[in-house]
């Protein structure tokens, strides 16, 4: 008998972002945030695992090559957290269930978007570790428990466990138990919510977000502001927006707080910077597009988003995507035939609205914005059916090719 | 007899910023600033004042042009503050003095920097213009009551009545009669302070400081804690700093102000950049370089600083100039021969000092910096000969050709 199972799961992005640790081991966060699940028709990390008493040591490959699992390490942690809770919530009480968390595991992980993309991949990626061990040792499916295994993993990661808009509560306990995921609204309260990701080239590698975020604690004055005085209200706000589908609100809270986490990354010594001269013309561009819409009808129709990164993603609206996608390939364009909607839309060469500056902007040179995703709100991990699995008759990862 | 003063008068660049003003026609800000004058020199604003009663209004002409004189706007409100002075402390006390308060002026003033160097010409100009009023008018020279004058034509042109380091106290009164300059140490106080100016290209005419610093006022969460929290303790820091000639502690605050203030436009709604990518590889050069330096002796050795465009003043002790200048032109190259040192410095090609790690920037093309000024402390306004005037027998801007 094989025991293995496979399961996909969502990138998210923050709106209220997540920046600085109070515990750096367990990840406990500074601040609660929130995000946006996407969907995994799209962008999604796809992970087998396979318990066997033959395997001779817990093994991982990601995209085909061998990860060394440290001990101690992140992977380490959530593996030894999920045979845990194989023992105590299944084995212990049913002395007939397979002694899974005393075998072996091998894992096979594969995001179907290329690491170049500069997109996180920690996030789905230990999402769908956690949610494979989860059927794999077939424990009760409550997500926000499995969100306190991911979060050790990589923080952002707990946020992967849900679809919809999901809220990570920073918690307060030193233990972690109370820093877990929870469903603000399930992707079928708003469907009409999509994402434009604008795929910006950077030469420079930035600062990683592990030890960025720390420096910022360390060293930002502002940060302790934002942490007490800015986000729990933001929280409050931009979670009744959700509810109402307030686009507006959503919208302003989530470029307010993209702003303002990279306001304490530059107030870091020395400052960490992600966003590069194209990521500025992308705000210049959408600011714009919103003082148009705002001078029309008084609301903004976008939202642009950044993590620790250069890349743009652009929340809307699906009825004004087509719009954007042509205000944006107009500024930053595109190789011919390059980008096909998967949603269908026709995208011409460019154009503005009308009433748009055109000087907010420059036309910069092809390949400055490398490439768009257009996708949209997305379900939480999906169990995926044998004929899946990335695993092969010995163990080993399948040959993707 | 003709009546007539010429003064010049220097630029400041400012260590703590001043970012925010809690009224907006008295121009009193919302926390206090330094700054550092720099050397006349090099760089500076030349004013000639002439009260006659043959004219008919004042005007004024700056590097020939002439500007209008808009009633009740800054230059309007300059010339009518000293005109009162002027009746109130010298002809209401001597009825022989000629009652030149009566008369309209004429005004000619000159940058000698090019306004497309992107420096700003606002603070040397109204000092210029002050003092050389004051001059004409034969006023009790006394800086700090000048300073309240030259606030209300522009905030920080009050810091340029003062050689050295020179402070402006934010004061609390309505009446803006406590905010004013003082001088927090003389220019002989520390001689081999030297500064690099690092002229950046930029296609993009940024926020102006006026709107901008509004804006931030109206929608930044995390300016007040700048100001209430941060400020007054980096004021009093600094200032002793100075005194105790303690470079690396006036870098690191330099530093993190000149990051602080950029965090607090980043985090305006709409956001404000005024750094872009090139400004950004001076600062992760000179990061570098210090990096370097403290490894070494445990101490900085430069600090750059970014007011609100995208050009980089980096100051430092005469001893390092020559190495900086040597590192700047490695990664920011300057065409043949186009560089020449008022020091007399011999620069190569471009170089790094060893153990430093070339890969924080890349090689940029020739005109990314478009020019260096390299300069030094300097003293306050100087009082000029009648062979300086920039007036001619009729009143009006003699021919600068």
């Amino acid at each position: 008998m094989v025991f293995q199972a496979t399961t996909s799961a969502p990138v998210n992005i923050a709106c209220i972002k997540y920046w600085g640790k109070r515990d750096t081991s367990l990840i406990l966060p500074t601040n609660s945030s929130l995000s946006v699940t996407l969907d995994q028709d799209h962008l999604r990390s796809t992970t087998t695992s396979r318990a066997d008493p033959s395997f001779t040591s817990d093994r991982l490959w990601l995209n085909g090559k061998e990860e060394i699992i440290k001990d101690g390490g992140r992977m380490s942690t959530c593996i030894k957290e999920m045979k845990r809770l194989r023992k105590e919530l299944v084995e212990d009480k049913d002395p007939n269930a397979p002694k899974l968390s005393t075998f072996s595991v091998h894992i096979a992980s594969y995001n179907n978007f290329p690491t170049a993309a500069g997109l996180a991949s920690s996030a789905s990626g230990f999402a769908a570790l956690v949610s494979s061990l989860a059927a794999l040792y077939t424990l009760p499916s409550n997500p926000s428990t499995l969100s306190l295994i991911a979060r050790q993993g990589s923080g952002s990661a707990c946020r992967s466990l849900f679809g919809g808009f999901v809220a990570w509560e920073q918690g307060t306990q030193s233990t972690g138990l109370d820093s877990f995921a929870v469903q603000v609204a399930p992707e079928s309260h708003w469907p009409t919510m999509h994402a434009l990701i604008c795929v910006v080239n950077d030469a420079k590698k930035g600062t990683s977000s592990t030890s960025g975020m720390q420096r910022t604690v360390e060293t930002s004055p502002l940060l302790q502001h934002r942490i007490k005085h800015v986000v729990p209200k933001r929280m409050e706000d931009i979670s009744k927006a959700i509810l109402d589908k307030d686009f507006d609100t959503f919208a302003r809270i989530t470029m307010a707080d993209s702003n303002q986490f990279h306001a304490v990354a530059l107030d870091t010594s020395p400052p960490i910077f992600y966003m590069n001269d194209v990521s500025r013309a992308i705000i210049a561009v959408v600011e714009e597009y919103n003082r148009v819409a705002v001078e029309k009808t008084g609301k903004v129709k976008a939202a642009y988003t950044f993590d620790a990164g250069p890349n743009a993603v652009i929340y809307t609206e699906q009825e004004n995507v087509k719009e954007i996608i042509e205000m944006i390939v107009k500024f930053f364009p595109q190789p011919p035939d390059s980008f096909k909607d998967p949603f269908g839309l026709q995208i011409g060469s460019g154009k503005v609205p009308e009433g748009f500056n055109e000087n907010v902007a420059k036309v910069w040179e092809v390949g400055s914005v490398k490439g768009l995703i257009h996708t949209k709100i997305g379900d939480g991990p999906r169990k995926l059916g044998e004929e899946e699995t990335l695993l092969n008759a010995e163990g080993l990862p399948k040959s993707l090719a």
